[in-house]
């Protein structure tokens, strides 16, 4: 069924993050596949049979140790979220086995201020940024770098409020951003530079702790209580729609995206990447992010989307549609244009 | 495969609301499918390649200049809530090519006092309605028509708050209607007169913005915060499903309003249709509107529901349903029982 | 296709909670299928087309009545939460067909303190328990039992608050528990005792009127309106995942909890069962009940889950996973291991 020319190749990931959906697509696909784990992190890639290898290791700073087994086995690897956290942007830009993605997107995907100017040029409207905490002259959310994620972010309603909460975190790193009162979409997209086509994959919205459940505390609860604060954790994600008359707004966004990219990083951005923001009540797209890579998010899709039901028939998920984009290239004799 | 029947048929619709759906669906029954689109709108039908002929137009004035042409190519037209809303009742009766549905539903529909005289009759329980400010006794949601739909929507807790608050809007036309707490429905249900059969095909929720992303917001915010007004304009939706419980209920409520459309708009209401309300803590349905034709919510269904996948063993979505019913009515030489 | 041996077997149970997808996957595994409804409530089961049978009575109390029946058609009895609510312990213990599970768990599920010693003894982390309302030190939230389910239960910041609160309930039986802020997450399970294999089936989130619709509700108009109390009561459900990186964890809570049970009701917990808790913003698993047996938050997978679509290349809703195990057990000559 399957040519041979897929099965010489293995597909490995991290375990973590979306690499269920990546090797079980790299799978079906007819590859070969491998999952790296940390110790203790094993079970859910042996529970649902994904990984025809599991290699473990005692920390990721470990990784580099199983390349060359990696390499041997002729091995492509897939960056997610967690990949790229883990490893970082140096370690990834040294690593000898194929790696599917053009690495010097990295660099502007991580650095705030480049990222901002990618997504300006691409002529995506974003929130606000102050850069002093004088230029605030609206509501802003004060949100913090680092380990902290998503924990400790405050709203102030003007310049006077931010000084007045700020004193608590004396230490930490922190961005201003204008408040947008709007619903949270997260719309996944892939490229592909073989085709040169673009497609939407799906949307999600995140699952915070605990900021998704205060709505469920009664205004008057939420007052007398003494422990509720809003936190921002992403501990899951929930499967939205959107209208569809927003998607040619959301398809120009992407295709915008991907161009700029071309300029700036060439070869520039392919594969799976999101936009992440809101859609405020006059629907508008305001956003705040983009992840270029897989996220998390198409987890909700492990089986397909609405969306990638219309162009398929069969089950594409974001990691199968990956392993698809690979076999084509290997069939097209083409796997350098789509790994580095 | 396909009988040479319902290839000679054509599916055409606008390019809007749940135009992929029907066009997929349609596509997977072996008919051929035209979409029209306003100019710009018609990257979504390319990029999920279900339009075998995309027709475009500068404005949706300009439909009835393609009609010819979609007579000539066999045509049955699917009218969704942005058809509707583009072409008004008027035009839509006026219409040449074959159209799927009773075209006596949309006074019913498009009437709220006659709509509310249809659910009344049919049994179905209601948010009661204050014609007279004067009457107010108890909370009420003050919404406005038209234009501004879904903004400015305000809460008012008896008669003086609300004459406190509706200075703000002195050139809106507005119902005022009971506030009901509950969790928001929406019932997707098809009807097909040639098999006499009701199917639920689904259930979802509306996500609007920005009230489903107030309560990420705290109680505190909420209050310091000056800019923060909920609106309830639909940008997406989301899937849910039901108690299983509560679907007796469900389904006599969709057998009667089907029922009651045969007495007072014969031959009445079929294909898909929509009963929009809240579930109560007293797990009791509150109706405010039906939608007489496919609602956007059966987007999150493309591929199938958890209930289609029940009576189905293939991927049905609402659009294929309707295909489906075509298909049937054409092979049983019925087509002028489902179309006008 | 399907061997003769189960075609032998009936699977009934009783038309409510989870029982279209019991009836699908024990037709979709080549069983015949009896729904036992209470009269005017076997719709959804006709409209589905999923019993081959169906069974009216009068009352719950008249189930066993049919007994006989179920007897003489070999039928195996799937339990599900309503048919543990309407029949009771001692009836279910007392039923002569084939019952799927361990009758003894019932004791361990139903009864509170029971049920607090396993989930403890498994390790789990749970809320703070308050036997007397002298011992409350923190923010609670009281449960009411019994009729009132989801009714009344209110928030208290200290045991001042929680006795100027209890008056209003002078009748009421409830358990105070520590109010733990976190976002709702229910873990759905399937444990195989003749593979000894755990399985991840899915995730979900209740839809509970009106507590999930009372964030719509902006916190000035909460405070000003006078009829926003809430209640909790569960109408629907919406589908979820979680972070990747949490499987591992919720791997090992299914498993501890299967091992303890075990040793506390030979031979323990088998089939679908369900953790419900709440992931805080440091990504703890806070657990505050079991269900050991499928719960209606599967209903939202009755076409497959992200997960099941990792492990099997058809649609498994936990219905059908039970069918399968039901078909293998047969198969294996083993049905006396998951029967009793």
């Amino acid at each position: 069924m399957h040519t041979t020319a897929n099965l010489q190749y293995t597909i490995a990931t991290i375990g973590s993050h979306s690499a269920l959906q990546i090797l079980k697509g790299a799978k079906d696909e007819g590859f070969k596949t491998i999952a790296i784990c940390k110790k203790g992190m094993e079970k859910p890639y042996r529970m649902f049979n994904v990984a025809d290898e599991i290699i473990l290791i005692n920390s990721y700073n470990e990784f580099e140790s199983v390349q060359e087994y990696l390499v041997e086995q002729n091995t492509i690897l897939i960056p997610h979220g967690s990949f790229v956290a883990y490893l970082g942007e140096a370690r990834i830009k040294a690593l000898k086995p194929l790696y599917f993605g053009t690495k010097a997107v990295l660099d502007w995907e991580s650095d705030r201020e480049k990222q901002r100017e990618w997504l300006l040029k691409a002529g995506l409207k974003l929130p606000m940024r102050f850069i002093s905490p004088e230029d605030i002259d609206r509501p802003v959310i004060v949100k913090f770098h680092g380990a902290k994620g998503g924990m400790g972010y405050f709203l102030a309603k003007n310049k006077e409020d931010f000084y007045s909460k700020i004193g608590e975190h004396p230490d930490e790193k922190f961005t201003i951003q204008e408040y947008i009162v709007g619903v949270p979409v997260y719309i996944h997209y892939f490229y592909s530079p073989l085709t040169n086509e673009l497609e939407i994959m799906g949307f999600d919205k995140r699952y915070e702790s605990n900021v998704d459940s205060l709505g469920r505390i009664s205004a008057r609860d939420q007052i007398a209580l003494p422990n509720v604060d809003p936190s921002y954790v992403v501990v899951g994600n929930i499967p939205i729609v959107i209208r569809e008359s927003l998607l040619p707004k959301a398809i120009e966004m992407g295709e915008s995206v991907v161009e700029v990219s071309k300029e700036i990083c060439s070869p520039g951005l392919y594969g799976p990447f999101c936009l992440e923001g809101v859609l405020t009540p006059l629907q508008e797209f305001v956003i705040f992010e983009i992840s270029a890579r897989i996220v998390a998010g198409t987890n909700v899709y492990m089986r397909g989307s609405p969306y990638t039901a219309l162009k398929y028939n069969k089950h594409v998920s974001n990691g199968r549609r990956i392993a698809m984009e690979i076999k084509f290239a290997i069939e097209q004799g083409k796997l350098n244009k789509i790994t580095e």
